[in-house]
């Protein structure tokens, strides 16, 4: 991870004040967003890649404790002499943790004694940022950087693992608050499926992360660099991401019964006899062989005109090859993310809906490209040319996962909206489907 | 199940009233065990055989509602009508139910709403046994005894379900709150094995269930009958259970390295490569290589006075060979503990302890028959003759688990004492290890 | 193992001579079964339990190389160094081996070589019984009478596995070629089942293996003793095992869809989602929805009065539960065939026929229990009072599978006459399908 | 698949003429391998990614039948009606078929009538050539095009498959026979590592599939298309493959011990508990410590002047991490072997040692870039710009295998030499093992 650049860099005083108060604000809002859980709701795990809510506190809290107060603070006693045991999630430098599909056993600590430590750390760090300078400042400005991009992923994966832990549960209850006045649900109609053109041309991708100084409010993960040149054909992007009503042509064209346009792998995943397939997640017909599905506030029938989300890499492929398309790379959706052209926003974490937004828009343009869901492209996770991992345990943060996951470029309506840029590279298994990820077309052109 | 003889019966309200005060008794005790735990203790669900807390404070709640308000009350709505498809164990009579290994994910209802839903039971519960009379009041003096004894069995489970989750926790949490004053650890040495001897004879074994006038502190079920003869060949049983120093001198004699004396699936399951077996469940050795274990009070140095416990038939049978003894038949132990040489008791969840008491005792006769660690038999369980399985649903308590599990007899520090007696017929798999599960050698009489 | 009790026993001479035959003839008696199947089939391999017909050709050739001639022979050289790691089933004080499920890989030493390695065996096996005398000749005495028994347990095991492993083929190869003359289905009509009806007594059961002279032709397992009484009241055991067309009423009365009669494990097992059961192994419906099944002969109709087999104890305990009777205990079956009511016996591997004849019988008495289908007992494998273990690995035979089994008894159309005997033993996982194993029902009398 | 531009087309009788020549050879050249084999060899399945050589005969006979004789014969009666079941690998389109794992099940056919079989088949397809005119003529060369290069993938695979299943018996049988004079191993001592510097550009990948006339003996696979141009930044690549002596370095530098180097996901397979990695796939220290392993002639001393093969993409990956360098792309990788550097040639299947030779080598240049093994690149496996699969079964050939694989270039000691080109474009998983696959170093250039 390096910062951006600045032309003018701000004062050391204005920056360190700025990063203190968006920790804060970081910090608090995932907290907030906790308060209407009951007790027990902190330890469900649902599934290995879900993790407890209590640990997310936890470990996002450790994160802080480890690479920032271990590191910079020569005085510093741990909270809890096990709790980096307990809360390391993958850092293989730290040393030995627990297995990840065993986080839900952790009853304790309870959720009061977590909210006291992630208090206790929050209070350490503040006042060490107030005492640093020289290198040990720019140290923590970069530490800090990276530990509230990784609080907001998480306060991403708090919900989509409540919301997977949740749906196991016969009541199915609300991830959020019934919220009418949100209702992502509506009466508009979208209009049929444009494309927009872009020419063969040799593009800028990635951020050079190799970077001048820091300021508080640029920040890039170093999976995003190093910038590099990529010549792309002419390619065309869809104006919009697929819907519910395009899914369900699909569903009824027998897109889960045959094998025509599925990846060998995805056919297998989707037949296994004890999880077949045959819609997304959290779908299901009901008496009335109507399309329901569970969402943030409970299960509601499907809106044809809403933005489809919680299919896997596979479904995605699948559905571009039967629809005559393709899934863009993600050299191309970043192009097309970075030209002019964006058009109607989708929604985010703040929306507090937990729920794509219908996909439904005016005027021409690229819409809902950031936000409301995640789109699949057809790029597998690798490393730009140049990329380096950093030395030290932070070095683990992205580069080892790169293996057997495809990129996912635009976050999503749980995603912080302050989270989310052109260049960011999100990056799943292609059988994932428990993230809000959907997809967008995108076609040669044929001369 | 049916009710034990009584030479003289006792009124009818008289019987009513007390088998209410029990009633109300025993569901008093879940719930004061449970106080000091915290909320997401509740939820803990550490392996597919031991379910959370929660889960039984509601299953044994849904026990009365289903069998007793549901079957004898025309008018009862139920508390919530999703909790018959939430709480249902295995009764597959009643319908679809949750599956085993899922109910920690179970966070809804939360622990208040499961104490809501046991008041409102609870209340019902008397309302209807103040009001019935004749067959209806037969019918719930049959179903409220089950459920009486329902509920002691999984007050027991709780305390084996909990310990289990706990030992998962690197914190190692305390199951009750330290009590130096019932400390089990010893300084007394016990003394050498000896034997009693039972000479050959024809013996009644079992409890005639096709009873005549049920009483309320009467009970057996219904695998503990038809009362029938058996003839049992001259035998000795040793006075007391086998020792932590017993079973230590074991392990350093090769005992969990060497299949010399193992049943072939016991021998394969010690060696499974995922969790093998090299001392008694929660036992290990510490940086001084000495032997500790994770008790009720967290982890303590073994005890070498103490009882062995957490063992599986095939750890206790390997020992019996390895000691040239064998273990007990159920007959055989039955016959011993109905004779009038009991010794000393053991301890029983009323102590509070949650662990065996030492082995030591003073004078002749078989110490600790009843209470501190159940006892393996070599019985496969199976049903005596005659043994039929009740119509309904309440048939499925017991019959249909006949294939796979051994016999245990005795109870343990876990069991409430009022829930043991000689004819009891415990049963758990041969790798089983969580209970608090012993033995006490027998062998043959060579003439 | 211990020989048999015989008042007046042969000239050494003439024993040892008879054992030499009895060896020849049984050894002969395997391979010939083997000489119509092609190359590939010696490896053929189609589940853990189920070993090619290579690897029994050769381990019951090591088995004789391992406790005779290595045993008994200073001077002898093994065959080749590897056979025993390659060879040796489960003994574990020989030393280590080819795990059970990879016994498929063994393409090396080939058929050729492996019946080379046969005729090895047979001719030093035969030249030492030639010299020896005293004590070496009673314990050649004793392991040649395990060793031919254990080959004929191996000649039925090769038919069985080998069954298994064609019927995996689509092309449904016969496992012996086409006889109409034996062709085992008639057109007679089962009458209506009949019962015999035996009072209460104490009964003497098993064959005291502690016994005197041995003889060539008397042999029983270890696990058949100790003699021993057993008090066994008043029961009613069928003329007849079940047929096809009670089974198929069975199906009808939606034996595996409703739960109602199963045994727990029988249940989830009869429900696994990769194989549920619908009907005994090896059956299906055709396109005509005509139950046929795959037999020695290929896939032919199912024969209405033909006798069930291949079902789990698991089914056969469901069967009896439902027809409102029980499986007899092995004590109850062993009463009832040393009585002097046997009837008409089955079939056995002389037939030829590896398929159990029709259970059609006239006249009373209990017809088939010998031969035809092993039948499951309600009794758990377990020792006789007394049992002990021989000390060595051949105490290794029975002893260690004293869990997780039942008792099946009389024998089926693949075991050998002479291998079959009123106390013989059998014993498998209640799951196990794939042995001629049917049953008869028992039941109480009702005074 | 489209065959490539050939500016002077053959006449069409000349065309089909070689082409059924070349047919003839390969085909021939397949069966000649088997002749040395054991019956039993060709059932053999040591796990279900490896294949029996009797099923890779047979496919590869049906592979014709069915796109071929079943396509363009009208009057094509099949073998045998059950056979297309049987040896269909994975094409959908074609129906189903034996599950993968399941194809060591298939004792029947036996291996005299596969030969049979594919004589038959043989036949008819020389007889279908010398008849076909047009279109239909056209459609038969692009088949048996495809059907050719099928055949020598399966060449390939048959050496892999049963090297496999060879090293699970533990008589370690051999491969092909011993052949002193072609002894791979080596006295040469392999220099220092240079590497080879290729300025930025834009290079043409891949042939342009889309092509004009075929040709008999140009054929390029569709996944190695279209033609299009990429930017590749300036790089270096190593003049050799790594060495044993390098990859003991690396373990004795810890390279299975640390997880510092490796992919998250490498590091968890490597740690498996039922089959950890500690060296290349068939490495294992002998009694005095020394690496030695299995090869085509059986258990020998790993030669520290070897090309290291049977890596995983995991290990290679760890390794270029390690050594401060990288995979290369397989872009890179193809530039650099159409540049005008090639050094000396590895060896093919045609040296019949189905063994790397050694890295050792005499002058500049890139050393052994085509032949000895596969080098993994970093690229995952997907589709070029603008590819698109062809419609029909055929169209199954390659594209749906496009997620979870990485590229491999360059070919092995078990590749036919006329099967292998600079394009070509090999994949497997990350953790496959089992081919002859290593790698060759590349990094960036600093400047």
């Amino acid at each position: 991870m390096k910062l951006q650049d600045s032309s003018t860099p701000p004062s050391s005083d204005t920056l360190m004040a700025a990063l203190a108060d968006r920790f804060t604000t970081v910090r608090r809002e995932t907290e907030a967003w906790v308060k209407h859980l009951e007790a027990g709701d902190f330890v469900l795990q649902s599934m290995p890649d879900a993790s407890p809510i209590g640990w997310h506190l936890a470990h996002t809290t450790w994160f802080f404790e480890e690479f920032l107060l271990g590191a910079l603070n020569p005085n510093y006693t741990v909270f809890h002499p096990r709790f980096q045991f307990l809360f390391n999630s993958y850092y293989d430098a730290v040393g030995e943790r627990v297995a990840r599909h065993r986080r839900g056993m952790l009853t304790r600590p309870g959720a009061p004694e977590i909210l006291k430590y992630r208090a206790h750390v929050n209070e350490r760090v503040l006042d060490l940022l107030s005492t640093l300078t020289g290198a040990a400042q720019a140290s923590a400005i970069k530490v800090i950087g990276i530990g509230i991009q990784h609080e907001q992923q998480h306060q991403e994966l708090m919900a989509t693992d409540l919301k997977h832990g949740f749906a196991q549960n016969p009541l199915l209850p609300h991830l959020v608050p019934p919220n009418p006045a949100k209702d992502p649900q509506t009466a508009f109609i979208t209009g049929p499926l444009a494309f927009e053109s872009f020419p063969e041309a040799v593009h800028h991708i990635g951020i050079d992360t190799q970077g001048s100084a820091p300021t508080a409010d640029s920040f890039a993960f170093d999976n995003e660099g190093p910038k590099h040149r990529v010549l792309i054909e002419a390619f065309e992007l869809a104006c919009r991401p697929v819907t519910n009503r395009e899914w369900i042509a699909f569903i009824e064209a027998g897109g889960y019964e045959r094998p025509d346009h599925w990846l060998s792998a995805g056919w297998a995943r989707a037949n296994e006899s004890d999880d077949p397939w045959e819609a997304p997640l959290y779908w299901r017909r009901n008496e009335q062989l109507e399309w329901v599905h569970f969402t943030a506030q409970g299960e509601v029938p499907v809106d044809p005109e809403g933005t489809v989300t919680h299919i896997s890499y596979y479904e995605a492929d699948a559905y571009a090859r039967w629809s005559g398309c393709r899934l863009p790379t993600e050299f191309e959706w970043e192009v097309a993310c970075t030209s002019q052209r964006l058009g109607a926003p989708g929604q985010f974490r703040e929306s507090g809906t937990f729920h794509p937004g219908p996909a439904a828009h005016a005027g021409s343009g690229l819409h809902r490209m950031l936000g409301d869901t995640w789109e699949w492209t057809s790029s597998a996770y690798a490393a730009y040319p140049r990329f380096a991992v950093d030395a030290g345990a932070l070095g683990e943060y992205n580069g080892k996962f790169m293996s057997g996951q495809f990129i996912l470029r635009g976050g999503s309506c749980a995603s912080p909206e302050s989270h989310i840029r052109p260049t960011y590279r999100n990056f799943f298994p292609p059988d994932a489907r428990w993230q809000f990820s959907g997809l967008r077309l995108a076609r040669h052109v044929h001369e």
